[in-house]
This record gives C-alpha cells, sequence and structure tokens, in this order.
C-alpha cells in the first residue's frame, strides 16, 4: 500500500532541532519530503514573496529524506512545495514545526509556523502547525513525539474540513506529566509592547521589540487554560475571519447610501 | 471640542498616494498622525521585526500633518506608534491603505493594508482597511474619497467592538456609477500559484511567485460578488480564527488520551 506524503515544514529554519523531531515522527508514518526556510522566520505571519525571486535548493541534513531548503517565508515554502516539488505528487497532509515556543492564544497571527499550515490548507491540504512552549535552540521534544504521532495518525484517518487547520501546542513537561489532549478555542490576548531604544554604530537612534504577553480570558475552553493545565491544546482553525455575529447589525451601513 | 485623534497608516510605503488620499480625507475629520513604512511592504501578511532594530524619523510630506517613517513592517507602524509616537495619546480610530488593488476575500490574510487595522484592533482601536481595485501607481482615488469619509465618519460615532475590523474595498469605477455599501462575507478563493523559473546574474536558478485568483464561492452575500455588482465591500472581520463549529465533534480527540 502506498504510503501518504506528508508535507514537513517550520519558520525557524531547515536545520533547527524542533524540524527534526517532527520528520523523525512523521517518517514512521508516511512518505516525508521537507520544504523549509534556509534561515529562522520567525514572526513572519503570512508573509510571501513577491516581485522578487526565491531560492530552492535540495538537500540532505535528514539521512535520505527527500528535503529541500528555501530562501523564502514559511508560506513561500508551501506555495513552492506544491508547485515545484510536489507537481502531480498530492500531499495527504502538512505538518509545521515543531515550533521552538508556544503560539497559542493570538499568537496564532504572528506566526509563521502556523501561516505554513494554514497556506497548506487553503491548497486543500490538512494541515497541523506543532508548538512546544520552550524557546531554547536545546529544547527537549523527546516528550512531545508520542502526542505527534497520535495527532498525525488521527488526521491521516479522519480527515480534516477542506480549508481548516489545527494549531497544536505541547507543554514543556516530562510525557508522564502530559494529561492529554483538549480541543479549545484561542484565549483573547495580547502583547503589550515595549520598544528599547538603543543606537546603531553609526549612533542613530533605533528601537528594538520587546513584549509581555498579557491574558485577557479567563475562560477554561482555551488553549491558554489546556497549556496551563498540562494538556496538550487543539485550537481547530481557519482563514475565514469574518465576524458574521455583527453581519445583521452592520446592514444599517447599507442604507448610508441613500444619504449621499 | 477636541478631535479625534486618527492613525493613518498603509503597506504601500508612506509615499504612496493611496495613503496621501486617506490622509486628505481623514484630516478633514479629526487629528491626523501617519506611521507609515518608509518603502513598499505589501503581502507582508501580519510579519512584525523582531530581535533586530526598527528606525521611526519625524517627516513632513503632508504639509504640516505630523509624520513618522518606519523601516519596519505595517505591523510594526502599529505596535510603535502606540508605545513610541502615541504615548499617552489615545488613537479613536486607525485607518490603513488607501491599498493599491483588491484585499478582498482570501487577500485578507497576506495583506500589510489589513494586518495593520487588525493590529490596531488588537489594541482596542476600531481600525478600517481600504483598498481600491487599482494595482497601478497613478490609480484614481477621487472617488473613493466621499465613501471613505462617510465610514470613517460612521466608525467614529458608532464605535466598534472590541478586537473587530472591517476589512473595505472600493471598486475601480467613478463615483456615480458605485452603488453603495454592501456588509458581505469574506468570499472562499485560492491563488493558483505559478513559479516562474529564471536564473541570476551568477546563472543559479531561481523562482518568481506569480498566481491567478481562483474564485470558489458562488454566494451573493461575499465581498467578491458586491466588488462586482459594482458596491463597495464591508467585511466585518476579526482576529478570533478557532473554527467553532468543529469543536463538538472533535471531542472525541480528547478520549485518545486513555489510548496510550
Amino acid at each position: 500500500m502506498k504510503r501518504p506524503l506528508i508535507l514537513v515544514t517550520n519558520d525557524d529554519g531547515i536545520l533547527a532541532p524542533g524540524i527534526k523531531a517532527l520528520i523523525e515522527v512523521a517518517k514512521t508514518i508516511g512518505e516525508v519530503v521537507v520544504v523549509a526556510p534556509d534561515s529562522p522566520q520567525s514572526a513572519k505571519g503570512h508573509a510571501l514573496t513577491i516581485l522578487e525571486p526565491i531560492y530552492l535548493r535540495k538537500v540532505d541534513p535528514f539521512g535520505g529524506i527527500e528535503a529541500y531548503e528555501c530562501s523564502g517565508t514559511p508560506v513561500d515554502c508551501v506555495k513552492i512545495a506544491k508547485s515545484i516539488v510536489f507537481k502531480d505528487r498530492e500531499a495527504a497532509l502538512c505538518v509545521s514545526g515543531i515550533n521552538h515556543g508556544s503560539n497559542a492564544s493570538i499568537n496564532i497571527i504572528y506566526s509563521g509556523t502556523v501561516s505554513a499550515a494554514m497556506e497548506a490548507s487553503l491548497e486543500g491540504i490538512p494541515s497541523i502547525g506543532f508548538s512546544l512552549l520552550d524557546y531554547s535552540q536545546d529544547a527537549d521534544f523527546e516528550p512531545a513525539k508520542d502526542f505527534v504521532a497520535q495527532l498525525i495518525r488521527y488526521v491521516l484517518e479522519n480527515g480534516m474540513e477542506h480549508g481548516h487547520l489545527w494549531n497544536v501546542n505541547i507543554p514543556k513537561l516530562p510525557a508522564a506529566e502530559i494529561k492529554g489532549f483538549k480541543i479549545c478555542r484561542q484565549a483573547e490576548a495580547r502583547w503589550a509592547e515595549e520598544f528599547v531604544a538603543g543606537e546603531d554604530v553609526y549612533g542613530q537612534e533605533n528601537y528594538t521589540l520587546t513584549g509581555e504577553f498579557k491574558l485577557e480570558d479567563q475562560g477554561e475552553d482555551t488553549d491558554i487554560w489546556a497549556l496551563d493545565h498540562q494538556y496538550i491544546s487543539i485550537v481547530p482553525s481557519m482563514h475565514d475571519l469574518t465576524n458574521y455575529d455583527s453581519i445583521p447589525r452592520l446592514k444599517e451601513i447599507e442604507s448610508l447610501n441613500r444619504k449621499m
């Protein structure tokens, strides 16, 4: 039987430990093709490269796994995987990550990891973004692996609605202390920014972003709640940003026409 | 009476004709502060600049209007406006654009214009992204101006739900041919990509993205339908990407825990 084709990408770059862990899991389940950025692309959101060319190079850092590094953003990687690498092959699944650091709550908006998964979902490929709540370069991805494998198998067996994706975050805990999976909504939160003023070598003033995560949601059905209570959070997500609830109320704007 | 403070930004860069038109409208209604990218930042999505510093320079291209150019992305512009430029001043509204080209349908995901508006909405600032369906540098923004003014006044008078924003697209038509406003949902669509292979001056192969917009939605309640029928589309949008409908069905995944 043909093994399912799994596209693996990330935003931390093709040599990040997190993608290596994800490849190790995915290759036990399917045929893996890696297309990932040649440099770290964190916080790139859904950026894509237009007007200028990008580069794609076949590389072999994963012991014979088909792999390419791309000079573009995570979203570029998914687009070029589909158009240039796969051509007539059809991916059964796209997995992105495992990100070094949380993409829970509002971080989904800024995350290159989840944006890559969303781009794949737009192409009709079921897609999961995985993140571990550990920013360090030497984060331990071992405890996450069994859980990641379970979710990959679940999606390959059960499918996913067209255009949807999952944003999965994994607490930084030994496997035995992880209580399991929680299906959640995205917690309301924001980053309280502070820019640190500095100056460059030419004496010109500049600003570097720092920030503090501000949870504005006490719900017990959120991803932040789940992670705080030793669960892996799964937020089923989508690319339709329409606020349907407010449409009826705003219909009055259509009558502004007549006042002109 | 104090005039409302209006933050104006965009993604085409501070010298684009579209932002000039938006400033001309906004300054008739409120006190305007401009913080916009110093270079074109189209398709940057919700990218932000981390780990490296950004620059902010006071400039005066708008005849005495308080204005700053920023070396970062549209999202950076909103963050630095709030933290460094405004400090204790409170913006009553953020308007982004007027973008040269459509941000209707799935383009909202890639758009720097709408991402800037979304970032402002995360900060609790009512926010509107405006786009004109004309990609050219010498697009005519005059017909759009009265409509833009009407929407700005409506939001200043009626407010907007916390964390929400509007994605407004304006057809390329003389004012008399625009039929008015339609409150819409985001049309389902995707970009069918093609990468044009080329080579750089060193003979290295590369790829430049081109694409064709594929509408996958025949609904008459979408932004694309409205624009095709000579209306200005308003999609009330939000940053919560949770697909609430699928949560009950996916709850079965929580029982995977016990199989381990």
